[in-house]
């Protein structure tokens, strides 16, 4: 695909957002390939999302950067502008189950997914062979239950050393510490289960199937201090019967969670969620 | 439809079971038209339904009870036996919102529900019209917030009055006294929205706005002494956006939980729903 | 809600369109409410929806008109602005099936669609009562199989009368003549089922149970005069399994055919649907 | 799993047949873990699939069938039983694109599916090393286009060669010949894209996106000598809009054949579809 550009902005509502920036970009001769907007009228907020061509325009990123920040300092903007042809660095981090790390590693070998995979580091060594038949590299970080800190302090060191854009908690059963998810805001994507009511607790899907719950679910959500209470990317459910016992709803339910964080982590890579307060809005 | 019996049971697991019920139906020469059945190994019990083919059979209802009591004994079944040319008679509650109400009456008009309606009962009078032109009594039994002991002594003595099988609170905004869910168990039918994750407390559609939910929806059940917690018989969601402002989400859940209202209220009248403990088995 | 001029247009896709016509709207004071752009590099073309704030332009509908047209002039557009203070004036078609009919009358006397509906055209009197219940004028032209040209002229004759906007075939079995058709382009909505694979000729749920299909559809299309091949503007499926028989696929169906036959009116009222060729930009 | 028998059957309708399937199962002893049953009045046909709990009864497999075939025979039954602890031997087919492949290995990787996959054939040599992975022996068989025959009898010698009791056409591009077809009736199963409306000849998602359909999706079938047309397991759609270009669409379809393959293969597996003419029960 041809090289754009992407500007990704965020700011109060007011006349004239789309003008400016529209000029802006058509007035150094760039062509809009793609453009998303939206007010919240209940926030009186602004959000937009522009394709740009980017070899027809006179800039480098940086440069562009740097010439559009006025604007952007006028209008009050929390804005990005990032380049499709440098591809996020996408740390995957699992335990033991391998169904979304397998999904997420095929896409990834089959070009599907836009991104590098630097590293897979987990907390056990069971998918060591799955990830190395990619020649990605496999960092078995144990943990102990009783001291977790040398296991977190291993793990940002990673995550630094490789240079991680996103990280994606790929199955991975641990809960982040503070400063680690104050470090990446909106970069940890996770997935869990979702049922409809909720369960809290252990061994949600046996509480599921007591409950005699017709329909089980999967959300893609930003990683925040508040465990699974992040901004939402995707959801998804899937029909279940009384003839489904728990473990059948647990392979239901890999599915769905394997799809819903491959299309949330698409979005995430082609810069269209942008994240207000504790919600998303998703140009798809 | 050629008439046809339906018998219903739930009894402890064993040997034997289905060749003694159909047995019995074949030694009098009746026909199994359908025929469900479940074991659910994590409770040891096992469930059933079967459609007969009345015509054939030498018995009329009751006689068919009493032949068939000493293997309902024998077996320690929870059974019914029903008649599928006695419609059950639905009595339907509703408050001031008409799409759940307007959208049964339309599918009860139009020969879709095989049921009668004896009459629609609301605290409020706004939907009498509506309820009037299908020549259904409609009855306005306002409630006063402070003493809601006489709109519940009324509401209970025309159910009684109606004769009525099934209650269907349509959109009724109030909760039904603990002896009258007591008197009709498993046969008051309720529909609420539905969340992932939940949402307590007033104006759910705005605090599922402002958490960003990408899917919202609907669940029906039977109410219990629980509020909102009973056996669920059908669940159902609809995709929203960011662009979904709270009304929005209000209009697209009319829609789901009118759809899973009358699947729900569908799959009671032809006897396919089977509740065991706080669960249920629907046989569609 | 506020009032919104609604700006829709199509052009060869260049360089400062999006600049342009924003340039245009917040020069006069106008704020965008919301706005849809798509680039279909395919065929090279552009897509433009955009929602004015109407208050605080200093135009009225043709005024602002007369000042946009240079620059669609200049750019080549097909374009239109329209005004959610008028709503359009709907004639409803319909035949003996009163389920899409009776799904839209419920809509719009829930205030849910914003339309006038002026009159409804059936060549059965089947459906008068259900009609008239909303005041709305019944027009019953029945059509002779062998001289169908009167019922035509009549029926044509009668949308005049009644200065339609839009006509939605809610489930008239007639083909249209080729006349009315190209004089109310992609202003005539049909419904139809559809399945896949496709099947030709009569009884399709009959055809399509034989061949033991597992989801059925329904498509809202623009009416052309290639009969069930318009430009499509939403599709639905829903499932089905060997249980069920035609009955129950044609009960089915109806649920899907009025639900996509809704949002597709929805759509179309609100200004969300641009037609290029033979297929659809739908802004939702 | 515990062991278990499956009866599966499908003989002309009448009464006494469930029940005398299942006297002869609890007069042994044996016990009924899963049953469906179902009549089909439009063509006057009985299905049954019975699990029983292979451990308590006095017979193996041999025995069994031995047992039962009177039986079977005084009903006019087609029939088979099947040993759960035996599982199936699946030959997959391949040819370059990979997503069918790679998902049914993981599921087979990770034990979600029961069965066993002797080899992989593929007209190319592209997915060797993925199928290598796994452990699997992979044949190339190169296709001459002007001369298929040495190609499909080697095919063929293969698929004696390992015994297959299942042939999964995934994504394999040619046609089988006819008496490849015949000598596996209903143990061929192929995956294909589906459109409403339905679309012939190459590129039928280039088709689909100038017709601007709003749903695509996948029919898994087994394989007849009428190409695409023989009796579908299971269907499943994806919702596309305007802003998927040909590209978008093969690839959200590859997500939609792949989990219709799975599902329908799973449902192979476990012996729940049966076949009558053209169409299928599958009791799931």
């Amino acid at each position: 695909m041809e090289r754009r550009y992407r500007l990704i902005l965020a700011c109060p509502d007011r006349v004239g957002i789309v003008a400016m920036v529209s000029n802006f970009i058509s007035s150094h001769g760039g062509s809009i390939t793609d453009a998303n907007q939206h007010s919240d009228p209940s926030i009186g907020w602004f959000f937009m999302r522009v394709e740009i061509g980017a070899v027809m325009l006179p800039f480098e990123l940086d440069a562009l950067k740097k010439a559009f920040s006025p604007i952007a300092q006028s209008f009050e903007m929390q804005w990005r502008i990032t380049d499709s042809s440098k591809p996020k660095r996408v740390v995957l981090m699992a335990s033991r189950e391998s169904h979304c790390l397998a999904d997420l590693l095929y896409r990834f070998h089959s070009k599907e997914l836009s991104c590098e995979i630097p590293c897979v580091i987990s907390n056990h060594d069971d998918l060591r062979k799955m990830v190395e038949w990619h020649d990605i590299p496999y960092h078995h970080v144990p943990v102990d239950k009783d001291n977790k800190q040398p296991h977190f302090d291993k793990v940002t060191s990673l995550i630094k050393e490789y240079q991680a854009d996103v990280i994606v908690l790929a199955r991975y059963m641990q809960i982040l510490p503070y400063e680690l998810c104050d470090q990446y805001p909106q970069q940890v994507i996770n997935i869990h289960h979702s049922f409809l009511p909720s369960f809290a607790g252990a061994k949600p899907y046996h509480q599921a199937h007591d409950r005699g719950v017709k329909l089980i679910g999967a959300t893609c959500h930003y990683v925040t201090q508040d465990l699974d209470e992040g901004p939402i990317i995707d959801q998804d459910v899937i029909r279940i019967s009384h003839r489904d016992q728990p473990e059948d709803m647990v392979r239901l339910g890999r599915d769905v969670e394997k799809n819903v964080l491959a299309r949330g982590l698409r979005c995430h890579l082609e810069d269209r969620v942008l994240v207000h307060g504790n919600k998303t809005v998703v140009f798809n």
